[in-house]
């Protein structure tokens, strides 16, 4: 199967290899030229526009940053509308608006070309080790003319609804995410302003109702204030943001997304974009009077 | 070994009775009377005050509901103060104020009363089954002569430092707890906005970086909007008053933490205090235009 990558950032250059390394017909095109030369050694063949990609491809996986970024690789000029073929599926898995996500199927559905949305979560590891989960939104035989690309990718792929869905879900995750980490964050900065040992506060709770992810696998950074990826705040804040338009949309109020979101920003203004999400704890040591 | 237990509401008459079934001598008193029947018949002695309960032993457990309650039970006309002879040890397993607690650990000591805070997570379950974690502040040889009465109550005993250590510790938890309900609180009313299957939501997420107790324990009450027990709103409240008081005396600000609290008053205000804290989801819904 000819499959294309649109997209070849720290996600879609690590998604790309593994489609070439399971045996797939990878071609691939990036925005900036120049990501490509490791992609090229495992024989996936770097074309000059996302049009020429589709033009090639029985599958176009499109990875970008925000749904401007793919409304462009879409339908702008060079854009993957230009050269697919009808019959051709476009897998969107970047994490952008479910709204907008459903007005790009339409869009592609004039011309032939069906689209399903699949955005991930599992962070730039998960992409490298081919451990993505992939949250796919849209028609059933869709998904599985896709799936065997998608389980090169992935190892846990759910089909949570129609289109726009698999996008749906992504926000959920990333409003619950928020919640988690900013209460595990107002915990350990009490835990350190309480002259806890809280290595052992986080064992101690990690047998209860407290216990998450985040709990078990965040806090060392928080007390070291140093915050390595992981999933970058100013990822995360751009994601919060596609939630809270959601919730807008819906009707829905989400007090807690959006001090987190706002906490984001803040981050963001002052430099710590690039930090681990983890790093909103710099926010509540800057509140409690502790180096952030 | 001689164990008195001062309050036999649901945690204390639980734990109170897994002590006698353990094959401690036990006595106990409840300011209400009348919820012993079903502990006298595992041999429990009741007495008529907590001096009484004091007076005959030598480790004394108080599980009572707040501050002033245990100051009441403690220090009050009848209390533990006048019936304990030097050398007794007093265990406060009530969650209640970190720096009331050092307080009364230097009161009870001008008496040569030594005491141990002890506060529980694992709720009324873990009570029922002699699985509660223990968060043990106080001397190392006061906890080794407690231990065996804990280890009859409770499956996970951590020493987490001095005296008032474990009122701390309990603090950090329910902050945690806070941020993380609230989370998926937010989480689930947007999914149910935007009518995706929650169930098969958080299957997919329960893999991933929102994974908590709660996110695979709680969501199904939020989505049917009934909270039976688990653990009181009401409690929950009374516990993060005293994380946010801890949290004032020490310089930290906690937002969302406040918020909930905030929350949890009005939930109380409005007659569900006693339902389970994943009610908190019950407000996020009715702010979202959802039955609450």
């Amino acid at each position: 199967m000819r499959v294309g990558f649109v997209g070849l950032g720290t996600m879609g250059g690590a998604m790309a290899a593994n489609a070439a390394r399971a045996g797939f017909d990878v071609s691939a095109w990036n925005r900036t030229p120049g990501r490509a030369a490791d992609l090229e050694e495992l024989g996936v063949a770097v074309r000059d526009s996302a049009a020429a990609v589709a033009a090639g491809s029985d599958i176009v996986i499109t990875i970008v940053s925000d749904t401007p970024d793919v409304e462009a690789v879409l339908f702008g000029p060079g854009g993957v509308a230009e050269g697919a073929a009808a019959g051709t599926l476009v897998v969107d898995m970047s994490t952008i608006s479910p709204s907008a996500t459903r007005a790009f199927a339409e869009r592609l559905g004039e011309g032939g070309v069906s689209m399903l949305d699949g955005p991930v979560s599992g962070g730039s590891e998960g992409a490298k080790k081919g451990t993505l989960s992939i949250f796919v939104g849209g028609d059933a035989a869709d998904l599985e003319r896709a799936r065997p690309v998608l389980e090169s990718l992935g190892t846990t792929i759910t089909h949570v609804g129609p289109i726009g869905a698999g996008q749906a879900v992504k926000a959920v995750n990333q409003v619950i995410l928020a919640g988690t980490y900013i209460g595990v964050a107002e915990g350990i900065v009490l835990a350190l302003k309480a002259g806890l040992d809280v290595e052992q506060v986080v064992s101690a709770l990690s047998g209860g109702a407290a216990q998450s992810w985040v709990l078990t696998n965040r806090t060392g950074r928080m007390v070291d204030n140093d915050y390595p990826l992981g999933f970058k705040v100013s990822l995360h804040r751009k994601d919060l943001g596609i939630a809270l338009s959601m919730a807008r949309e819906l009707g829905a109020a989400l007090p807690v997304s959006a001090l987190v979101e706002a906490v984001e920003a803040g981050l963001i203004g002052q430099g710590h974009g690039d930090d681990d999400m983890s790093a909103v704890a710099r926010s509540i040591r800057a509140l409690s009077g502790l180096e952030a």
